[in-house]
């Protein structure tokens, strides 16, 4: 330790952050070389290879670029580091306490590599990122931004089967992956493979949990490229969105599960402590990301004149929500998804037009770049990633158990789905939603955050070729899919609304049956949010006055909002809502988008619309049609 | 190191981001409160605390809070940590090796809390950031949106004189400070004060630049709500923008001046090697960031379409700029100001109407977010810091320094370019330049890089002092000193322009009598980059086969936009050019900037720009007139 001493010098500092520079730059020529390969393809109308398979591409290229050109310089003289018998390169000798910050922080490669006899470099080392960055940094803007932008018509109007899918259908996909796989390491086993290792049936749960997190990023922007059914979007979306919560608690709960004895028993209190972890994770996140942006709403109400104000307000309580659930031990993701979605809901309609735009915009990028950073790094993983375990038993067990998890997820729950469904999901829908099941940065962010023992790493690197494979395979199938599922494309998902009501109004005067998922329990949910917590929390909806009973008149005087006076709806005619208040507000929105329309281009703007992926706040190709309606909008906010 | 060990599990991990969470969170609701106060503030016109003042007086009281109410839990008991005889608090046991990293980067307290007998605990340890992320997160937003939303018009109007007050004027501020200093640091050696300290003359010069560096933030922002007179506004922008990149680079080049004998002396070698080292490290970086501009310029032709992908593309360009820079050991932050003058310059011309708006509100509010950071942060390292000397004879030196050397500064200088201007800088705003000497975030970060020896943490010490003096009092005054000056506000910037070029059509006759600070060299500048460096990195401007000769016509038609031949101007003609294009380009950006005239607010627009800061991309108040205007302008882009 006396040598360390030595080397603890400002230019050792600066030669430290000298380096951070040069691995930041790399990484930021990666993604500039992304964007430029992304416009290339949409230019050329190339579906084939969307932008976050184009990131993984260059990220594998730049992997095996570092992994190959830098091997030259590893080498086994330098100062050797003592304390753990660690050993470190010459690059490390620099900074010999911070490098033992990475060894500690890759301690489980590290030490494997002495007893493969591996060495990892300075540089390879720091490029195998500590995880947390992905669920501290990366990953909450992508969940975030997903949550903001649901198409809430769509998805309230979809809940239930999402919800279905999301929890039921996670945890059957959890289980039978956890019993192929579990299959294939018993064979594994008896063939000599896995000699003393612990792979017990938790361990496969806990992959088969953390392969359950779908991200059909790939195939969602192409849909919204084409305007695909709308209905199919938003299923596949509010899926993708909820599963990759309930995976995340899910894995967090299979991991605590440790039983007194033997891990391969059954113990039902160990078992029951796992769900209680889970409810109480799912619930108290929820409850977290709710309020913070409840608590927004409530603010926003007095800030309308200050965009940039109201603009940082948003962000910092946003970020906020998800700093307080990792604070209180709960998961960050899951509040900030649905701190999104609440911020969607009631928040946005108090926001200043600026104000909405900005928000939306800032999320929108901040979603863009993670994302591709993600991907990116993904590729990365693929030649950086030291231990890495390939079995190929293992992974073909994989794949079959994944491909297998997801049809019976997908054909059952559908088949009792739409024995409740008015609007059946179609047999070409569930083949598009059993094709679409692609794995991402969910899935590999959840392998990567424990690669301390074997089993573990050999899951790590399956996961990896799973993603890769499904991104590049599926998300390239897409469009060849679609046509031969022959599923519609070019929709208008507000004219597809506003038709669909008509028609349901002319043949079904009886007001009481509307679409297929407003079952009562939606309607009841509808109408208490629109009567009661929409004017409390929003500057819309009808007047507290209106919707409380009389003796709550002074409080409700209060609470309510001048402008809000001027927007009475017939407060018990519940289809009237659904039909008219969502279309009403997505006139409000798009009235207040500026100016798509006056960039001269004549390109159809859906082009412009590639990366927003945001059906819920407003068509940008609608506001020409719209801005000479709903006058008395203007005036909200 | 054995013990070590024992600690290091997933768990430990977890808590680690735990801590981390907690103080992210801490720090969020300091600026969300801080958000809330400004609102406040704003709404009730109260121009006495800004809110930078706001945000270090809230950043003060929760180091007050912070200070007192974590020393019960400083323990001394606990694992003590052997190497290097470092002694940790017992909240640091969770984790000794990542609280090693903490104590390797305040290795220079921590030694001197040994010597003191002082105790940090970790969470005071932490509140004291690495100076890094000043340099490397914080202000380099700050510092590019600075440049990027430079007032062009006004700025290379009075280009000289911006210059000569951050070049000379920082060198003389420095040498003066420097002296007083040396003189009051002599006295305080004659009293006995400074026993064994080295405090050499280069050590003052170095307090001297450092304190060279001001921050007018916060009058800019009053002269901005209040609309002062823009020539008054750009001389002290364009100063403040200039010196602080100026302060750093000559910062650096004093630190490292060593000549081979005795400190004290004068070393012409060494004294020559720091001022090519300056030369070459300020020249370097401006080349740096200005070659990313201009890639940015370039590439940004072909990605109109996609506004996402130009925005992404933006962004990751410019902060390539500053990696790299910093990479190549050259200055980050001098190179991302000049990416961003040169990418309003000439990128911006390039941009989608969309990506104009994306940009330029991503920056506002990037800038937002660092600026109120950086002064909470200042509050709460008055408490924080644990290595605090506070000498009053210093301090009180230090005031008088600051004060003289700002009239140094401005008065001689003003005189001297007077004698060349036309439009002279009149007596009061001489006075007003003077009181706006403000010392802030880049004086701070400067004093904070280096706090190992007893001389620099006095030094720092007093710096911050003199910060939260100017800001809340020099700051606080600027309104009742506008008025006690005769300052006129309520000036519209290019109405102002207007009406000058056309009273000087009026009186002369002679097109090449124009503007005060249009002297030969900025003609030249003017007529090369309009005709030349305009077209080829631009749509605009007159197309290149008029401007450049016969034989280039070829080359010329390659690289002009289609779109720049609907743009002819008489080349010749630079009065034509600088009276009116400029301006007209002013109408171009302000004709598509969009809705501020649809929210239905009838609230004077400026109190909207309040927080844009951004003369220079258009005047939001000035799109309703100007939309009807140079309707061809709209086919650009």
């Amino acid at each position: 330790m006396e040598k360390l001493k030595k080397y603890v010098s400002a230019r050792d500092e600066d030669q430290f952050y000298h380096q951070g520079a040069v691995e930041l730059l790399v990484f930021n020529f990666l993604l500039i070389l992304t964007i430029l390969t992304i416009w290339l393809f949409k230019n050329h109308r190339f579906r084939f290879l969307h932008e976050t398979g184009g990131a993984m591409l260059y990220g594998l290229v730049m992997g095996l670029i570092i992994q190959y050109a830098t091997k030259a310089s590893d080498v086994e003289s330098g100062t050797v580091y003592e304390c753990e018998k660690l050993k470190s390169g010459r690059s490390t000798l620099l900074i010999n306490i911070t490098n033992q910050v990475y060894e500690y922080q890759y301690r489980r490669e590290i030490s494997h590599h002495n007893v493969n006899g591996h060495q990892g470099n300075a540089m390879l080392q720091k490029m195998t990122f500590d995880p947390s960055i992905f669920f501290n940094i990366l990953l909450p803007p992508i969940i975030f931004h997903a949550g903001y932008s649901l198409k809430k018509r769509h998805f309230f109007r979809n809940l239930g089967s999402i919800l279905t899918y999301a929890f039921l259908g996670t945890a059957i996909s959890c289980i039978i992956i956890g019993l192929i796989i579990y299959g294939f390491v018993k064979a594994m086993v008896h063939l000599g493979q896995l000699k003393e290792w612990e792979f017990h049936f938790t361990d496969c749960l806990f992959f088969g949990s953390l392969m359950s997190a779908t991200d059909p990023v790939t195939v969602l922007a192409i849909f919204h490229e084409l305007h695909v059914d709308t209905d199919l979007y938003t299923l596949l979306f509010g899926e993708s969105v909820l599963n990759d919560a309930v995976a995340i608690v899910l894995t967090y709960s299979i991991s605590i599960y440790s039983p007194k004895e033997n891990p391969n028993t059954f113990d039902a209190a160990a078992f029951f402590q796992s769900v209680g972890n889970f409810l109480g994770i799912f619930a108290g996140s929820f409850a977290m990301g709710s309020s913070y942006a409840i608590v927004t709403a409530l603010i926003s109400f007095m800030l309308c004149e200050f965009p940039m104000l109201e603009t940082g307000l948003f962000f910092l309580l946003s970020w906020s929500a998800f700093l307080s659930a990792e604070a209180a031990g709960l998961t960050g993701i899951v509040a900030v998804l649905f701190c999104g979605v609440t911020q969607a809901h009631y928040t946005y309609n108090n926001l200043s037009p600026d104000s909405k735009m900005r928000t939306k915009q800032l999320f929108e990028f901040m979603n863009f770049l993670a994302e591709n950073v993600i991907f990116c790094y993904m590729g990365l993983a693929l030649f950086t990633f030291q231990n890495h375990i390939f079995n190929p038993l293992f992974i073909f067990g994989a794949f079959v158990a994944v491909f297998v998890a997801r049809a019976c997820n997908i054909y059952p729950l559908t088949f009792l789905l739409n024995l409740g469904r008015k609007q059946k999901i179609a047999r070409n829908f569930q083949h598009m939603m059993m094709f679409s099941g692609l794995r991402g940065a969910i899935a590999f962010a959840l392998a990567i955050r424990d690669t301390e023992s074997q089993p573990k790493q050999m899951m790590f690197t399956t996961a990896l070729l799973i993603v890769l494979f499904t991104v590049w395979v599926f998300g390239g199938g897409t469009t060849p899919m679609l046509t031969w599922l022959q599923i519609r494309v070019g929709v208008d998902p507000d004219e597809d609304l506003k038709a669909e009501a008509a028609s349901q109004s002319a043949s079904n005067p009886d007001k009481n049956t509307t679409k297929a998922e407003s079952a009562w329990l939606f309607r009841i949910w509808y109408g208490f949010d629109h009567k009661y917590l929409k004017p409390i929390l929003t500057h819309a909806g009808p007047p507290l006055t209106t919707t409380l009973p009389e003796w709550c008149n002074p409080v409700a005087r209060l609470l309510t909002s001048p402008s809000a006076y001027g927007d009475q709806r017939k407060d018990d005619d519940t289809d009237y809502i659904i039909n008219n208040d969502e279309l009403t507000e997505n006139y409000e929105s798009s009235a207040h988008i500026p100016v798509r329309d006056r960039t001269g281009s004549t390109q159809a703007t859906g082009k412009e619309d590639i990366h927003e992926g945001d059906l819920g706040l407003g068509g940008y190709k609608l506001q020409l049609e719209h801005t000479a309606h709903q006058p008395q909008m203007n005036s909200l906010a």
